[in-house]
Protein backbone atom coordinates (compact mmCIF):
# COMPACT_ATOMS: atom_id res chain seq x y z
CA UNK A 1 0.00 0.00 0.00
CA UNK A 2 2.61 2.01 1.27
CA UNK A 3 4.76 1.68 -2.47
CA UNK A 4 1.50 2.48 -4.42
CA UNK A 5 0.43 5.88 -2.26
CA UNK A 6 4.34 7.42 -2.07
CA UNK A 7 4.81 6.47 -6.29
CA UNK A 8 1.25 8.10 -6.95
CA UNK A 9 1.53 11.23 -4.57
CA UNK A 10 4.24 13.66 -5.03
CA UNK A 11 4.09 15.09 -1.39
CA UNK A 12 4.53 11.55 0.19
CA UNK A 13 8.58 11.84 0.54
CA UNK A 14 7.44 15.08 2.99
CA UNK A 15 5.27 13.23 5.25
CA UNK A 16 6.93 12.41 8.44
CA UNK A 17 5.86 9.01 9.67
CA UNK A 18 3.66 9.84 11.73
CA UNK A 19 1.19 11.34 8.88
CA UNK A 20 2.66 8.08 6.95
CA UNK A 21 1.15 6.48 9.37
CA UNK A 22 -2.14 8.01 9.99
CA UNK A 23 -2.86 7.78 6.06
CA UNK A 24 -2.19 4.23 5.99
CA UNK A 25 -4.92 3.41 8.85
CA UNK A 26 -7.06 5.80 7.71
CA UNK A 27 -6.88 5.29 3.85
CA UNK A 28 -9.71 2.76 2.03
CA UNK A 29 -9.43 0.47 -0.60
CA UNK A 30 -12.80 0.91 -2.54
CA UNK A 31 -14.87 -0.66 -5.55
CA UNK A 32 -17.23 1.26 -7.18
CA UNK A 33 -19.54 -0.62 -9.76
CA UNK A 34 -20.22 0.68 -13.11
CA UNK A 35 -22.26 3.97 -13.34
CA UNK A 36 -22.58 4.43 -9.64
CA UNK A 37 -21.84 8.36 -8.38
CA UNK A 38 -18.88 8.31 -6.54
CA UNK A 39 -18.91 12.80 -5.77
CA UNK A 40 -21.69 14.68 -5.72
CA UNK A 41 -21.88 18.30 -4.70
CA UNK A 42 -24.73 17.21 -1.91
CA UNK A 43 -23.00 13.65 -0.97
CA UNK A 44 -20.28 15.78 1.17
CA UNK A 45 -16.76 15.32 0.48
CA UNK A 46 -15.59 12.29 0.08
CA UNK A 47 -11.28 12.67 -0.06
CA UNK A 48 -8.63 11.94 -2.45
CA UNK A 49 -9.25 9.30 -4.58
CA UNK A 50 -6.37 7.27 -6.38
CA UNK A 51 -7.62 4.77 -9.28
CA UNK A 52 -5.83 1.00 -9.71
CA UNK A 53 -7.95 0.07 -11.99
CA UNK A 54 -11.32 1.02 -14.24
CA UNK A 55 -12.14 4.20 -15.37
CA UNK A 56 -13.51 7.37 -13.34
CA UNK A 57 -15.44 10.11 -15.71
CA UNK A 58 -16.17 13.97 -13.56
CA UNK A 59 -18.96 15.96 -15.28
CA UNK A 60 -21.06 18.46 -14.99
CA UNK A 61 -24.63 18.84 -15.47
CA UNK A 62 -26.86 22.06 -17.08
CA UNK A 63 -29.73 23.27 -16.09
CA UNK A 64 -31.81 20.97 -18.24
CA UNK A 65 -29.71 17.96 -17.07
CA UNK A 66 -27.33 17.48 -19.61
CA UNK A 67 -23.65 16.18 -19.05
CA UNK A 68 -21.33 17.96 -20.19
CA UNK A 69 -17.72 15.52 -19.38
CA UNK A 70 -14.84 17.16 -18.21
CA UNK A 71 -11.90 14.74 -18.13
CA UNK A 72 -11.54 11.09 -17.20
CA UNK A 73 -9.42 9.57 -14.27
CA UNK A 74 -7.71 6.66 -15.64
CA UNK A 75 -5.69 3.67 -13.77
CA UNK A 76 -2.67 5.18 -11.97
CA UNK A 77 -4.12 8.63 -12.05
CA UNK A 78 -5.66 10.63 -8.52
CA UNK A 79 -8.17 13.57 -8.10
CA UNK A 80 -8.72 15.75 -5.65
CA UNK A 81 -11.42 17.27 -6.53
CA UNK A 82 -13.48 14.81 -4.75
CA UNK A 83 -11.69 16.28 -1.77
CA UNK A 84 -13.63 20.12 -3.19
CA UNK A 85 -14.38 20.73 0.52
CA UNK A 86 -10.42 20.45 1.66
CA UNK A 87 -10.20 22.83 -1.41
CA UNK A 88 -10.87 26.62 -0.41
CA UNK A 89 -13.17 28.99 -3.27
CA UNK A 90 -14.52 26.03 -5.81
CA UNK A 91 -17.40 26.84 -6.48
CA UNK A 92 -17.99 24.44 -9.10
CA UNK A 93 -20.80 21.37 -8.87
CA UNK A 94 -18.67 18.35 -10.58
CA UNK A 95 -19.87 14.54 -10.47
CA UNK A 96 -17.97 11.99 -10.63
CA UNK A 97 -18.87 8.56 -11.50
CA UNK A 98 -17.51 5.06 -12.41
CA UNK A 99 -17.20 4.91 -16.19
CA UNK A 100 -16.24 1.47 -15.64
CA UNK A 101 -15.98 -0.67 -12.81
CA UNK A 102 -13.02 0.83 -10.70
CA UNK A 103 -11.26 0.01 -7.65
CA UNK A 104 -9.58 3.13 -5.77
CA UNK A 105 -7.99 3.74 -2.57
CA UNK A 106 -9.60 6.43 -0.69
CA UNK A 107 -7.79 8.85 1.81
CA UNK A 108 -10.77 10.64 3.65
CA UNK A 109 -11.14 13.97 3.80
CA UNK A 110 -11.33 13.75 7.71
CA UNK A 111 -8.14 12.00 7.48
CA UNK A 112 -6.31 14.62 5.01
CA UNK A 113 -7.75 18.00 6.10
CA UNK A 114 -5.37 17.90 9.66
CA UNK A 115 -2.21 16.46 7.70
CA UNK A 116 -3.13 19.42 4.91
CA UNK A 117 -3.28 21.60 8.12
CA UNK A 118 0.33 20.93 9.22
CA UNK A 119 2.26 19.95 6.06
CA UNK A 120 2.58 22.47 3.29
CA UNK A 121 3.22 20.03 0.90
CA UNK A 122 0.23 18.23 0.78
CA UNK A 123 -2.00 21.16 -0.36
CA UNK A 124 0.48 22.31 -2.66
CA UNK A 125 -0.20 18.77 -4.23
CA UNK A 126 -4.05 19.33 -4.12
CA UNK A 127 -4.40 22.83 -5.40
CA UNK A 128 -1.30 22.17 -8.06
CA UNK A 129 -3.34 18.85 -9.12
CA UNK A 130 -6.72 21.27 -9.16
CA UNK A 131 -4.72 24.34 -11.19
CA UNK A 132 -4.19 21.59 -13.74
CA UNK A 133 -6.83 19.81 -14.25
CA UNK A 134 -8.58 23.45 -14.43
CA UNK A 135 -6.91 24.59 -17.19
CA UNK A 136 -7.42 21.16 -19.21
CA UNK A 137 -10.92 22.05 -18.53
CA UNK A 138 -10.62 25.80 -19.43
CA UNK A 139 -8.81 25.19 -22.70
CA UNK A 140 -11.56 22.32 -23.94
CA UNK A 141 -14.34 24.39 -22.82
CA UNK A 142 -12.27 27.84 -24.80
CA UNK A 143 -11.78 25.25 -28.21
CA UNK A 144 -15.89 24.52 -27.61
CA UNK A 145 -17.13 28.15 -26.81
CA UNK A 146 -14.91 30.15 -28.41
CA UNK A 147 -13.13 28.62 -31.47
CA UNK A 148 -16.22 25.73 -32.39
CA UNK A 149 -12.84 23.31 -32.66
CA UNK A 150 -14.74 19.76 -32.19
CA UNK A 151 -17.45 21.15 -34.60
CA UNK A 152 -15.22 22.08 -37.11
CA UNK A 153 -13.01 18.41 -36.23
CA UNK A 154 -16.63 16.45 -36.63
CA UNK A 155 -17.72 18.43 -39.97
CA UNK A 156 -14.48 17.81 -41.71
CA UNK A 157 -14.19 14.06 -40.52
CA UNK A 158 -18.04 13.70 -41.74
CA UNK A 159 -17.31 14.89 -44.82
CA UNK A 160 -14.28 12.95 -45.52
CA UNK A 161 -15.98 10.26 -44.69
CA UNK A 162 -19.14 10.81 -47.12
CA UNK A 163 -16.44 11.68 -49.64
CA UNK A 164 -14.73 8.72 -49.39
CA UNK A 165 -17.56 6.50 -48.81
CA UNK A 166 -15.67 4.82 -45.79
CA UNK A 167 -15.46 5.13 -42.33
CA UNK A 168 -11.23 5.13 -42.22
CA UNK A 169 -9.18 7.93 -42.69
CA UNK A 170 -6.11 7.47 -43.11
CA UNK A 171 -4.73 10.99 -42.25
CA UNK A 172 -2.40 12.24 -39.47
CA UNK A 173 -3.61 15.24 -37.11
CA UNK A 174 -1.06 17.51 -38.26
CA UNK A 175 -2.65 17.04 -41.69
CA UNK A 176 -6.66 16.80 -40.62
CA UNK A 177 -5.15 20.78 -38.57
CA UNK A 178 -3.88 22.08 -42.08
CA UNK A 179 -6.97 21.04 -43.31
CA UNK A 180 -9.36 22.73 -41.20
CA UNK A 181 -6.66 25.94 -40.49
CA UNK A 182 -6.02 24.60 -36.95
CA UNK A 183 -2.83 23.77 -34.79
CA UNK A 184 -2.28 19.52 -34.50
CA UNK A 185 -2.32 20.13 -30.27
CA UNK A 186 -5.95 21.17 -30.53
CA UNK A 187 -6.87 18.52 -33.35
CA UNK A 188 -5.15 15.87 -30.99
CA UNK A 189 -7.00 17.26 -27.84
CA UNK A 190 -10.23 17.00 -29.85
CA UNK A 191 -9.93 13.72 -31.62
CA UNK A 192 -8.98 12.34 -27.89
CA UNK A 193 -12.44 13.84 -26.49
CA UNK A 194 -14.36 12.25 -29.57
CA UNK A 195 -12.39 9.04 -29.04
CA UNK A 196 -13.45 8.88 -25.59
CA UNK A 197 -16.52 9.68 -25.98
CA UNK A 198 -16.93 6.49 -28.44
CA UNK A 199 -17.41 8.40 -31.77
CA UNK A 200 -13.60 7.39 -33.01
CA UNK A 201 -11.60 5.18 -32.72
CA UNK A 202 -7.88 6.71 -33.26
CA UNK A 203 -4.81 4.69 -34.88
CA UNK A 204 -1.35 5.56 -35.80
CA UNK A 205 -2.08 8.07 -38.92
CA UNK A 206 -5.42 6.72 -39.17
CA UNK A 207 -8.95 7.76 -37.69
CA UNK A 208 -12.23 5.23 -37.67
CA UNK A 209 -14.88 6.50 -37.44
CA UNK A 210 -17.13 4.24 -35.41
CA UNK A 211 -20.46 5.89 -34.29
CA UNK A 212 -21.90 8.01 -36.93
CA UNK A 213 -25.39 9.13 -35.06
CA UNK A 214 -22.45 10.36 -31.63
CA UNK A 215 -20.47 11.67 -34.59
CA UNK A 216 -23.25 13.43 -36.11
CA UNK A 217 -24.02 15.12 -32.24
CA UNK A 218 -20.61 17.32 -32.66
CA UNK A 219 -21.82 18.84 -36.34
CA UNK B 1 6.50 48.09 0.78
CA UNK B 2 7.04 45.10 3.03
CA UNK B 3 3.46 46.38 5.22
CA UNK B 4 1.65 46.10 1.77
CA UNK B 5 3.19 42.80 0.74
CA UNK B 6 3.06 41.13 3.92
CA UNK B 7 -0.53 42.53 4.25
CA UNK B 8 -1.65 41.53 0.65
CA UNK B 9 0.40 37.73 0.05
CA UNK B 10 -0.37 35.23 3.19
CA UNK B 11 2.88 33.49 2.29
CA UNK B 12 5.01 36.48 3.80
CA UNK B 13 4.87 35.39 7.21
CA UNK B 14 6.47 31.98 5.99
CA UNK B 15 9.17 33.54 4.71
CA UNK B 16 12.67 33.54 5.87
CA UNK B 17 14.41 37.03 6.42
CA UNK B 18 16.81 36.16 3.45
CA UNK B 19 13.61 35.47 1.46
CA UNK B 20 11.90 38.49 2.23
CA UNK B 21 14.77 40.97 1.18
CA UNK B 22 15.01 39.07 -1.67
CA UNK B 23 11.68 39.74 -2.95
CA UNK B 24 11.49 43.86 -1.10
CA UNK B 25 14.74 44.25 -3.05
CA UNK B 26 13.34 42.61 -6.50
CA UNK B 27 10.25 44.36 -6.76
CA UNK B 28 8.95 47.04 -8.53
CA UNK B 29 6.27 49.95 -8.27
CA UNK B 30 5.26 50.04 -11.85
CA UNK B 31 2.18 52.27 -13.52
CA UNK B 32 0.11 51.10 -15.99
CA UNK B 33 -1.74 53.42 -18.48
CA UNK B 34 -5.33 52.85 -19.25
CA UNK B 35 -5.50 50.20 -22.25
CA UNK B 36 -1.96 49.15 -21.86
CA UNK B 37 -1.36 45.60 -22.37
CA UNK B 38 0.65 43.58 -19.32
CA UNK B 39 0.52 40.04 -20.60
CA UNK B 40 0.63 37.99 -23.46
CA UNK B 41 1.70 35.07 -24.06
CA UNK B 42 4.54 35.67 -26.54
CA UNK B 43 5.43 38.36 -23.69
CA UNK B 44 7.14 36.10 -21.70
CA UNK B 45 6.72 35.95 -17.96
CA UNK B 46 5.82 39.02 -15.97
CA UNK B 47 5.90 38.07 -12.56
CA UNK B 48 3.21 38.20 -9.62
CA UNK B 49 1.27 41.45 -9.89
CA UNK B 50 -0.61 43.09 -6.84
CA UNK B 51 -2.73 46.08 -7.84
CA UNK B 52 -2.62 49.29 -5.67
CA UNK B 53 -4.50 51.50 -7.53
CA UNK B 54 -7.05 51.58 -10.69
CA UNK B 55 -8.44 47.92 -12.26
CA UNK B 56 -6.81 45.29 -14.31
CA UNK B 57 -8.86 42.82 -17.04
CA UNK B 58 -8.42 39.27 -17.59
CA UNK B 59 -9.41 38.08 -20.64
CA UNK B 60 -8.70 35.58 -23.83
CA UNK B 61 -9.38 36.33 -27.59
CA UNK B 62 -11.49 34.09 -29.84
CA UNK B 63 -10.37 33.04 -33.43
CA UNK B 64 -12.23 35.87 -34.46
CA UNK B 65 -10.79 38.16 -32.31
CA UNK B 66 -13.44 38.45 -29.91
CA UNK B 67 -12.57 39.02 -26.45
CA UNK B 68 -14.19 37.58 -23.51
CA UNK B 69 -13.59 38.75 -20.06
CA UNK B 70 -12.75 36.16 -17.24
CA UNK B 71 -12.32 38.43 -14.59
CA UNK B 72 -11.36 41.58 -13.00
CA UNK B 73 -8.33 42.31 -10.54
CA UNK B 74 -9.32 45.46 -8.03
CA UNK B 75 -7.01 47.57 -5.95
CA UNK B 76 -5.79 45.43 -3.37
CA UNK B 77 -5.74 42.06 -4.98
CA UNK B 78 -3.13 39.80 -6.43
CA UNK B 79 -2.79 38.10 -9.34
CA UNK B 80 -0.44 35.26 -10.47
CA UNK B 81 -1.85 34.08 -14.04
CA UNK B 82 1.03 36.55 -14.89
CA UNK B 83 3.84 34.30 -13.56
CA UNK B 84 2.09 31.25 -15.23
CA UNK B 85 5.89 30.60 -16.28
CA UNK B 86 6.02 29.52 -12.96
CA UNK B 87 2.76 27.75 -12.61
CA UNK B 88 3.19 23.82 -14.54
CA UNK B 89 0.48 22.94 -16.92
CA UNK B 90 -1.62 26.06 -17.29
CA UNK B 91 -1.69 26.05 -21.26
CA UNK B 92 -4.03 28.35 -21.14
CA UNK B 93 -3.76 31.53 -23.26
CA UNK B 94 -4.81 34.69 -20.83
CA UNK B 95 -4.74 38.21 -21.81
CA UNK B 96 -4.34 41.10 -18.94
CA UNK B 97 -4.56 44.82 -19.71
CA UNK B 98 -5.34 47.80 -17.75
CA UNK B 99 -8.76 48.78 -17.79
CA UNK B 100 -8.14 51.91 -16.03
CA UNK B 101 -4.58 53.19 -15.21
CA UNK B 102 -3.34 51.19 -12.57
CA UNK B 103 -0.20 51.23 -10.05
CA UNK B 104 1.21 47.96 -8.84
CA UNK B 105 3.64 46.24 -7.42
CA UNK B 106 5.39 43.64 -9.85
CA UNK B 107 7.69 40.64 -7.67
CA UNK B 108 9.41 39.55 -11.07
CA UNK B 109 9.60 35.75 -12.14
CA UNK B 110 12.81 35.84 -11.42
CA UNK B 111 12.75 36.61 -7.80
CA UNK B 112 10.09 34.30 -7.32
CA UNK B 113 11.44 30.99 -8.94
CA UNK B 114 13.90 30.31 -6.54
CA UNK B 115 11.58 31.27 -3.56
CA UNK B 116 8.87 29.10 -5.06
CA UNK B 117 11.41 26.05 -5.31
CA UNK B 118 12.99 26.73 -1.53
CA UNK B 119 9.70 27.48 0.04
CA UNK B 120 6.34 25.29 -0.21
CA UNK B 121 3.86 28.35 0.84
CA UNK B 122 4.51 30.40 -2.03
CA UNK B 123 4.14 27.90 -4.31
CA UNK B 124 1.27 26.86 -2.10
CA UNK B 125 -0.44 30.44 -2.67
CA UNK B 126 0.39 30.78 -6.25
CA UNK B 127 -1.43 27.38 -7.31
CA UNK B 128 -4.39 27.79 -4.73
CA UNK B 129 -5.27 31.32 -6.06
CA UNK B 130 -4.80 30.03 -9.56
CA UNK B 131 -7.55 27.26 -8.16
CA UNK B 132 -9.82 30.09 -7.34
CA UNK B 133 -10.13 31.96 -10.33
CA UNK B 134 -10.44 29.32 -12.51
CA UNK B 135 -12.79 27.75 -10.25
CA UNK B 136 -14.77 31.30 -10.79
CA UNK B 137 -13.69 31.34 -14.47
CA UNK B 138 -15.49 27.59 -15.09
CA UNK B 139 -18.54 29.05 -13.48
CA UNK B 140 -18.55 31.76 -15.78
CA UNK B 141 -18.22 29.29 -18.49
CA UNK B 142 -20.91 27.12 -17.33
CA UNK B 143 -22.93 30.03 -17.42
CA UNK B 144 -22.25 30.69 -21.01
CA UNK B 145 -22.29 27.09 -21.99
CA UNK B 146 -25.79 26.35 -20.21
CA UNK B 147 -27.48 29.43 -20.17
CA UNK B 148 -30.11 30.69 -22.05
CA UNK B 149 -28.73 34.66 -23.15
CA UNK B 150 -31.92 36.38 -21.96
CA UNK B 151 -30.75 34.95 -18.78
CA UNK B 152 -27.22 35.36 -18.96
CA UNK B 153 -27.95 39.25 -20.05
CA UNK B 154 -30.24 39.51 -16.88
CA UNK B 155 -27.64 37.89 -14.53
CA UNK B 156 -25.05 40.13 -15.51
CA UNK B 157 -27.40 43.39 -15.37
CA UNK B 158 -28.21 42.41 -12.10
CA UNK B 159 -24.70 41.73 -10.49
CA UNK B 160 -23.61 45.52 -11.58
CA UNK B 161 -26.25 46.96 -10.45
CA UNK B 162 -25.65 45.52 -6.86
CA UNK B 163 -21.64 45.64 -7.15
CA UNK B 164 -22.26 49.70 -7.76
CA UNK B 165 -25.23 49.90 -6.07
CA UNK B 166 -26.83 51.96 -8.52
CA UNK B 167 -29.49 51.49 -11.34
CA UNK B 168 -28.01 53.02 -14.25
CA UNK B 169 -25.09 51.09 -15.93
CA UNK B 170 -22.94 53.32 -18.37
CA UNK B 171 -21.77 50.37 -20.66
CA UNK B 172 -22.69 50.04 -24.30
CA UNK B 173 -24.42 46.76 -25.74
CA UNK B 174 -20.78 45.85 -26.96
CA UNK B 175 -19.17 45.93 -23.44
CA UNK B 176 -21.75 43.96 -22.20
CA UNK B 177 -21.48 41.32 -24.92
CA UNK B 178 -18.14 40.28 -24.13
CA UNK B 179 -18.24 40.50 -20.38
CA UNK B 180 -20.96 37.87 -20.96
CA UNK B 181 -19.20 36.51 -23.89
CA UNK B 182 -21.95 36.57 -26.41
CA UNK B 183 -22.38 38.99 -29.73
CA UNK B 184 -23.61 42.24 -29.57
CA UNK B 185 -26.29 41.57 -31.97
CA UNK B 186 -27.59 39.02 -28.89
CA UNK B 187 -27.42 41.16 -26.22
CA UNK B 188 -28.83 44.63 -28.55
CA UNK B 189 -31.87 41.56 -28.93
CA UNK B 190 -32.17 40.51 -25.06
CA UNK B 191 -32.19 44.60 -24.24
CA UNK B 192 -34.95 45.35 -26.35
CA UNK B 193 -37.21 42.52 -25.01
CA UNK B 194 -36.15 43.74 -21.53
CA UNK B 195 -37.37 47.33 -22.56
CA UNK B 196 -40.38 46.42 -23.68
CA UNK B 197 -41.07 44.28 -20.72
CA UNK B 198 -39.93 47.66 -18.85
CA UNK B 199 -37.03 46.20 -17.46
CA UNK B 200 -34.52 48.56 -17.92
CA UNK B 201 -34.85 51.78 -20.25
CA UNK B 202 -32.19 52.45 -22.81
CA UNK B 203 -30.33 54.96 -23.25
CA UNK B 204 -27.50 55.86 -25.38
CA UNK B 205 -24.67 53.84 -24.13
CA UNK B 206 -26.35 53.15 -20.69
CA UNK B 207 -28.82 50.91 -19.16
CA UNK B 208 -31.17 51.91 -16.69
CA UNK B 209 -32.39 49.66 -14.50
CA UNK B 210 -35.83 50.32 -13.89
CA UNK B 211 -37.97 47.69 -12.43
CA UNK B 212 -35.95 45.21 -10.12
CA UNK B 213 -38.73 42.93 -9.60
CA UNK B 214 -39.41 42.61 -13.73
CA UNK B 215 -35.62 42.22 -14.11
CA UNK B 216 -35.55 39.25 -11.42
CA UNK B 217 -37.96 37.05 -13.46
CA UNK B 218 -34.71 36.42 -15.78
CA UNK B 219 -32.46 35.23 -13.04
Amino acid sequence: MEEILSAAYPFWERLSDEEKAQILKGCATVTYEKGSSIHRSDMGCKGAILVLSGLLRVYILSDEGREVTLFRIHAGESCVLSASCLLDSIQFDILIEAAEEARAIVIPSGVLHPIMESNPYVGLYMYKQATERFSDVMWMMQQILFMGADRRVAIFLWDEMVRRNQPVLSMTHDEIARNIGSAREVVSRVMKYLSEEGAVALKRGRVEILDKEKLKKYL
